[in-house]
């Protein structure tokens, strides 16, 4: 009987060892992140290399600062990430006093950037290299899922290393898909916010349009939103300033989604498309719209600022 | 009493005239909304200037076959029209045995068909200036919405016009919105369709990479559609074969909304945004890519048949 138990033994030690969890990366989704996962009774090993970002987890009941990656992944079973690109997660991989140099053999490394779906692959490469297991785990919900604790992640890699993360990961979201192969979440990740780009700005020229020819935003918008202009941009997160409450329109475009963040996954969705020679009209286009307004002062707003950009200054 | 019931009088005159409909233009969706008049009860007298469009209605039990414009609305205190381009309603408006010949005096022309804004109010002052009423009722909800009778109406005009009108496009529509003064419907109409068409091009790029990529079309469209990237184009209309039943992709993009009637109303997009000096970047691309799809063999195939055209043809 104890031959084949095997299975069964190493399901009871992930178990137990899955209260071993460290989380690097403390910025406007990380810090949030783990602020769900403490208050859900799991203690984390916490690192960010700016100290101010660190400190924001200071007074979590559960969270633990450390000095380095390296000591933040020491006896850690679950290693998990939230970095702004692909190079930056390398590098805390790598580096010196980086994760490799304290994470256990067989644990699992879990990447919730958004990076491309190549580095993805080449990281899973450094980790199998390594003896230790790798998902990419992106998610969607921006800020709000992730204060709320309803992001959606979107795993590339073995289901049954996904089904370990599960538990850690139900404490931060609502919905986890497995999408394929290592690199896959991202795929998935990119697709949708590609569409996500897109669909905020052409909601932006016909809010836009429609003002400008005299009609009533609140109205136009509920017209929009039981017809097929309809979208998760205008029924959710309408970028006319007082068209919805607790949106970033209506807060100055504060908080939210930035500009350089789609930017950023604009362009990686267009390496994507350039690696399978996959046009993107669209979406080339919307990515060089971001790119010149992060240039024209809108660098530091929500992504739904378009719509001022199109309404234009009153000078 | 009799002194102060000239509202009422004015009222049950037109509860009773409002039996006396015309309707003129037969088209794709013209001849399912007069099927819908005439299952619910409403004697209709019709017009097409095509012999076949009208025998469209020939086996309607309630629609009155008619050999003119002018023919059809004699009589008739509600005139409907269901038209291409303004210019034709214009013409068919203006023509020697056309509306305005037949029309009875103070009765109200309602316009369904989707035209500039500006010959909305071109179309209101010829109205006015024959002492007939003029409404702009463009839809929303395509051939669909037209056959199930579920229609979206977008009314530009006087309140109390359209307040007469409702009984006669509630047999054929579920929502009726009062958008403004004349031509407000058709700007309503044309922001939605702007939004419509660029994300119906945003979604087929996505799909698109996310397949050409590997993933697995259902699971990316389903991550998509409880995501930020969700849209009536991934979850209503979604424009991958075999991802939704029933809907055009799945059907080799036959039926549904035409590539030269979305480029359509983006041309009209384009020209209300010139008059007001109002940028359209995706607007005007989205435009464009849909007039090069006309001249590639996509023509007579439905919108989301860009999707194809993106992924490219297996020679």
């Amino acid at each position: 009987m104890l031959l084949r138990t095997g299975r069964y033994l190493v399901s009871t030690l992930q178990t137990r060892n899955a209260s071993n969890v460290s989380f690097i990366g403390l910025g406007q989704m990380g810090n949030r992140m783990v602020k769900n996962l403490t208050s859900k009774g799991q203690e984390v090993k916490v690192f960010d290399i700016l100290p101010a970002a660190l400190n924001s987890a200071a007074n979590l009941k559960g969270a633990k600062l450390c000095n380095s990656a390296e000591e933040a992944a020491k006896d850690s079973n679950i290693v998990i990430t939230m970095l702004p690109t692909g190079d930056i997660v390398k590098e805390t991989l790598l580096a010196e006093n980086g994760i490799l140099k304290g994470i256990p053999k067989k644990s699992l490394f879990i990447d919730c950037s958004t990076i491309e779906p190549k580095m993805a692959q080449e990281l899973s490469k450094i980790s199998k290299e390594n003896n230790i297991r790798y998902i990419d785990a992106p998610v969607s919900g921006g800020v709000t899922g992730a204060e709320a604790g309803t992001l959606t992640f979107m795993i590339g890699g073995d289901p049954n290393d996904m089904k370990e993360a599960e538990p850690v990961l139900n404490k931060m979201g609502g919905k986890i898909f497995h999408c394929g192969n290592i690199g896959a979440g991202q795929i998935a990740k990119l697709c949708n916010n590609l569409i996500l780009g897109i669909t905020m700005i052409g909601t932006c020229e016909a809010m836009n349009l429609g003002i400008k020819l005299g009609l009533d935003p609140k109205l136009l918008t509920n017209i929009i939103n039981v017809s097929t202009g309809r979208s998760w941009s205008s029924d959710t997160y309408n970028p006319v300033p007082g068209v919805m409450p607790n949106v970033p329109s209506s807060k100055g475009y504060e908080g939210g989604f930035s500009v350089p963040l789609i930017a950023k996954d604009l362009g990686l969705a267009e390496a994507a498309a350039l690696s399978c020679g996959t046009p993107l009209l669209l979406g080339a286009l919307t990515h060089q719209i971001y790119r010149a307004l992060i240039l024209n002062g809108y660098g530091d707003k929500d992504f739904a600022v378009v719509y001022e950009f199109l309404k234009g200054q009153n000078k």
